[in-house]
Formats: C-alpha cells, structure tokens, sequence
C-alpha cells in the first residue's frame, strides 16, 4: 500500500468501501477508526495462549486490525467466559468466498477458545436498504444460515438468528436496542455512518438493532440476567462503525464493551479497483459454482500480476501484490512452505500466471466442493434447532 | 376563542402544547393541521346514523375537529367493519381527569358502533422520553390499564397492549414499523414533529410505533392478513401529528388512512394558562382523590370566572368562557337543560362562584368515586385478559 495518498481519498462505511486507485490503504484506516493492528507482539501472544499456530488469516494478515484483543486473552487465560458475535446481511441467496471469510475465522475461533457464538441476519436492515420484501429477506436469512451451518458450527454452541424472528421472540432485544437508542442521537449516527438528514428513519433506527447482541444479556436464553459476559465479533472492517458506537455506549448502560477483531475486504476476480457484485456473476466465484465454472472463471477473470508475454515473464517475473490469483491462495491455501514455494517462483518468472491459476482452481474446486457437500448435509430440522432461541452448552 | 391572534403563536406537539394567553385557538389549529371541524351538518348526520343524540363531547365541542369521520358514518351504515384505536403514555401512577376523556369517548364509541377497540400503552415511549426505566414504565402501562378498564370497556371487544410486551408477541408489529420508517425520512419527522438533529435516534425512530396500530393486520389475533379493516382513532388533538404521518405513508403501504376524531385539551384547575402536572397535585383531579381532597382543590384552585365581591357579581355575572368549575361541568355533567340553567344563572349574576363549584364537586365526587368503585373490581386476572393477544368478539 503506497503511504502517500491522502486520508481523504477513502471512505468505508457499512455501505460504502471507496479506496484510491491502489485499494484501500489498512493502515490509515486503522488510524482513521482508531483500532489497533495485530502486530507480531500479539500474534505471538495469542500463539502462546492458545497454545497452536495462528490461523493464517491471522498469520497473513487478513485479520490485521483489532480491539481489546488483548482482553479476551486476559480472560481466557483467567477462565473467564466470553462469547463470539458476528453476522450477516440477507441480501441476496447467492454467497460468494468473500461472504465465507469471517465465518471460516469465527468458526476456528470458536474451536480454539470453546465459546458460544451468535449470529445475526440483519433481515430487517436489507429491508430497508434494499429494494426487497421482508418476506424475501427473511427467506434469504433461513438460505443463507444454511450456508453459515455448513462452515461447521458447533449446534450446542452457536444462535442464529434472524432480527424479524427474535424480535418477537425475547423482549430483551428491542429493551435492549432502546437503550442504545436513548443515548445515541441523530448528529451522532450522521458523523458515525454518514447517514443524512434525507435517509429513512429506518435507517437512522438499524444501528442500535446490530450493536445490542454485543451485549449478553440480549440473550437470556443463553446468558440468563448476565450482562458482563465479555464479547468477541470477528468482522470486516466496514461494520467497525457499529462496534465504535457500542463501545462508546456500552459503558454508559453498565455493559462491557465489546472487542473486535477486523478483516481486510476480499476482492474481486477482477482486483480490488473492481466490486463483487450479485448482478456481475463473473465478479465473484459463488458457493454454487460448479468446477467447471470455476476454473472458466479464474482462467478468464482472475487479474494478472504476470507480464505480458512468457519471455517476458520469464525475464522481470509476476507481482504477487496485484495478482488476485496469488490473494485468493493467501485466503485459502493453508501449507505455508508451499506458498512461499509459490510466491517465490512465481516472483522470478519461474511459475508462469497460467500455473499459477492451475494451483488456484484446484484448491478453490476443493474448498466450493467440500462446502457444497456440506450445506447438503444441512437439514431443516438442523437449520430449525439453530435458529431457535434456546440454552446452549455453556455455564457460568 | 379570539381570532386575531397570529397561528404562529400556538405550538402544538404531542410533547409540546403552547397556546396564547387565552389558551389554544381551536379553529385556528383546525387549519394548521388540515382537519375537519366537526360542524352542525356532522353532528346532524351523526345523529341520524346511531339513531340517538350524540354524546355530550360531540354535542359540546370536547371532541370537534376530525377526519373521514364520513367514511366511518359510510362503513357503518352499509356494515362495512371497523375499529377503534386510542393510546396512553404511562409516565406516571396518578391518571387525572383529562386523561379519562379519551377513554370515556372511545368506550361510548364502542358501545354505539359494537366495534372492536386496540389500546396501546405506550411505555417505550415514555423511556424514551422521560427519566423513567423500562421497567417502570411497563409496569405503569399494567397500572393504568386498571384505569381504562374501569371505564367499562368490553371485554370480549377491546386488546390493551403494552408495545414492550407486543413487540415480543407479534412479529406483524415490528414488520409494520419498518414499513413505516422505510417511507418517512428523518427530514419529515423533523417537519412533522419538531424533533431536531440532538434529539435521540430512539425519539426519532418512534413516530412509526405509534402509527402502526392503525393497521389492522398489526392485529392478526383480530384481523387475521386483512389489511383492509377501517380504522377511526379518538385522540386528543396533539396526538395528530402521528397521524398525519401515518395517512401519508398508508396509501404507499397499500393500507387504509386512519380515521380521527380530536378532541380539546382539558385545562388545568388554574386554567389554561397552566398546565397540569403531576409535580403539582392541586394542578389537577385526580383518579384517586378522595372526596374531601376534590372538595378542596375545587374550592380553593378552580379558576373562577365570578366577579371579586357578591355585589359586583350579583350585578356584572360571571364569565363562563374562562370559568373553569363550568368548564370541568361542561365535560361531566350529562343533563343539557341543567347545565343551560347554570350557564344562565351564573352569568347573570343569580349564581355564585361558591354555588357554582358546589356542583362541580357534586359532580366530580360522584364521578372518581365510581371509578374508583368500578377500579377496584379490575382483577389482576381481568387486567391479563385485555392485555392478552388473542381473538375477539369480531368476525370479518
């Protein structure tokens, strides 16, 4: 990331990702939220907790930003218990990788730390910002929970739920959501989200709606009357605003703030100047896609780093940093030596870009294929059992 | 009323009601708000359709502006159904005597018309709002639903609902606020209102819960889907604004604009000047005054419109426009002829202050202690029947 574009020239709100010609530059960004990266210091501490290497997305930097990470560990070291808290916006039934990124984390994260996990399907915000029914996005959340069960969630362990259902479900939640609501004025969601004085109340109202299961006791069920149930959301970091404004809130309530631990965004075939967008299907590879379309798809869309001929390939070699095939192994391929292998090969021209794509296709082929026969094994009954409020295999 | 004071002189809000120094120019405020009066033609229609004389609030002026209050004549008259729709913010333990008018008008609509009634208790509101806990105002909202059902409301016909509680019962009332907030911008709140940019996203997002129970499939114990049942809302005329906004989005909604029906406010003891307020109890009557303590309050608070001596009033008369003992009569005392004899007697002098509050206290100790009687039969058993969501006496 080049260091001398301006502040100014980004913008990343739930809504809007707006980076310069480069991609967004993470490191202004952690200055301009104000979290804190994930430096080696914590990697090391967290690999000397938990007792295991980092997942790679922490090892790799896609997981580079966080806050209070070192309080989780300070808890877990101590036995104190703690929660994980992530979602989902319902917008459309087909997920793509890029969708599957904070649930593979939070899902290792639950199997490292043993916790409880909520989900949230934020039907009612892809309601209002999106030219749906609520009928259909409440459809989409039931779809797409099935794709979140197939990443192997722990049924005794992990909630989710969709904000239509719960809402008339446990009181606790919209008690919970006017809470947050009292305290939080209108000049305040404009200077957090940049929402206007022309946006719905709909709009202006969502933000409380995804701050309140930061807070445990929105889920009797689970945490009974306990409000200092300390929480974990693994997310991209687009939603931080939401998480800015629970903590600045949360101790206002006599509740805990909650940390966070933030992902870069993954990017399109295309490379991160183009969006992965449901109307462009060849943005994306989709978690329906067949082997076939995906390798048509990475052999024809996948941005190049190489050169434009073989000799001269050969000669200056391929720029791992702007090639999106390279990024996706950084996202996918666990063996560390083997990628290396790769980058560097690929670095000296000695592996050429259609190699490389060759490597790309097969771990992707893998991954959609293991995760399509995965979802398959979801049932209604499983979908049901997660998605109803109830007592998971948790004390304290 | 005096008809050369300017309209920008009243303000007139549901938080908000802030007349001239004679009080607020009703006619005036007609044409603020783009009502209807309720003129001898209406009333004259209104008699002939319940073949009976209208109540006494219709007859003087108590209730006088309204809205489609022909179409309600209309639905009635070819047995299209319909139902009614009134409210109470639970801020406080102590219900007055101007809170009663509602409810002793939407219990003779009732009565009249055989028509189910929905009451909604408003006690998020009241949080929002007030420096009071959720849990403070749920339990109010419990209090004074004694107080309404001791106006007799029928059983078998009328839902009371706490939205705290409903929230968490029906997920129709969540998906119809969303509606709702998914049409109206923060800038028409503004409008319609007076909320501003500092006010809380809690306050701002309310006006959509006020709305929605003129929806009859917010209902679906009663109404079942249809959506299509007419709607006629008895309310005091600073609850208008919420239901100008609701007429506005209930087209784009495919819904039926609501019906209303608005009445005065009811003056404080010391007039209208005043304002009636629960840290000064002698501002007001209250539901649980004993006799002696109405006798007391009248006497020595009630605004008198009598002259300063006996001879300058046996002589000049007194003034009923500003008097409020007859006020308060006009509101409670049934008899017409009687209450002529009074206005007649006390402006011409034959009638003194002293014997005109007399009645008045008559009048207002045989009023509370009725309602305290029929108050204590309200078993807690009674109170969670009207507050239980379930099929009423109505078929559609």
């Amino acid at each position: 990331m080049a260091d001398t574009e301006s502040v100014e020239e980004q913008e990343v709100t739930p809504w809007i990702v707006r980076g310069s010609e480069k991609g967004i530059n993470y490191s202004k960004l952690i200055d301009q939220f104000g979290s804190q990266p994930i430096d080696p210091p914590l990697l090391a501490r967290i690999e000397r907790v938990i007792k295991q290497k980092p997942h790679r997305f922490l090892r790799r930097g896609v997981f580079f930003s966080h806050r209070d990470m070192e309080l989780v560990l300070n808890n877990y070291e101590t036995q104190k218990p703690f929660y994980l808290y992530t979602g989902r916006g319902p917008s459309s039934e087909a997920m793509h990788l890029g969708h599957l990124v904070p649930f593979i984390f939070t899902k290792y994260l639950q199997d490292v730390f043993d916790v409880p996990l909520v989900v949230q399907m934020t039907d009612d915000e892809k309601f209002l910002w999106k030219d749906l029914t609520l009928e259909e996005t409440n459809r989409l959340a039931y779809e797409n929970a099935k794709d979140i069960i197939a990443c192997g969630f722990d049924i005794k362990k992990t909630f989710i739920f969709s904000d239509l259902d719960y809402m008339a479900q446990r009181r606790e939640f919209y008690e919970n959501i006017l809470k947050v609501r009292k305290l939080v004025t209108f000049n305040q969601v404009k200077g957090i989200f940049g929402l206007n004085e022309s946006d719905s109340t709909g709009k202006i109202a969502f933000p409380a709606v995804q701050a309140v299961p930061s807070f445990s006791n929105t889920f009797p069920d689970i945490f009974g009357k306990r409000k200092d149930i300390f929480c974990l959301i693994p997310c991209a970091i687009d939603q931080d605003p939401y998480f800015r404004m629970t903590r600045d809130v949360a101790p206002r309530l006599g509740y805990l703030k909650p940390a966070l631990l933030h992902s870069t965004f993954f990017n399109a075939l295309q490379g991160p100047k183009s969006k992965m967008s449901a109307s462009d299907p060849n943005s994306a590879i989709y978690l329906t896609d067949s082997p076939e379309v995906i390798k048509s798809k990475v052999t024809k869309y996948a941005y190049s780093g190489g050169q434009d001929t073989v000799e001269e390939h050969r000669a200056k070699g391929g720029d791992t940093s702007v090639d999106v095939s390279y990024q996706y192994l950084t996202f996918f391929m666990e063996d560390d030596d083997r990628l290396a292998e790769i980058k560097e090969a690929y670095e000296k021209g000695e592996m050429l870009t259609g190699e490389l794509k060759k490597i790309l296709i097969e771990v992707l082929q893998n991954l959609v294929a293991e995760h399509q026969r995965r979802r398959a094994e979801v049932t209604d009954e499983m979908v049901k059992e997660f998605m109803t409020p109830r007592k998971l295999n948790f004390s304290c």
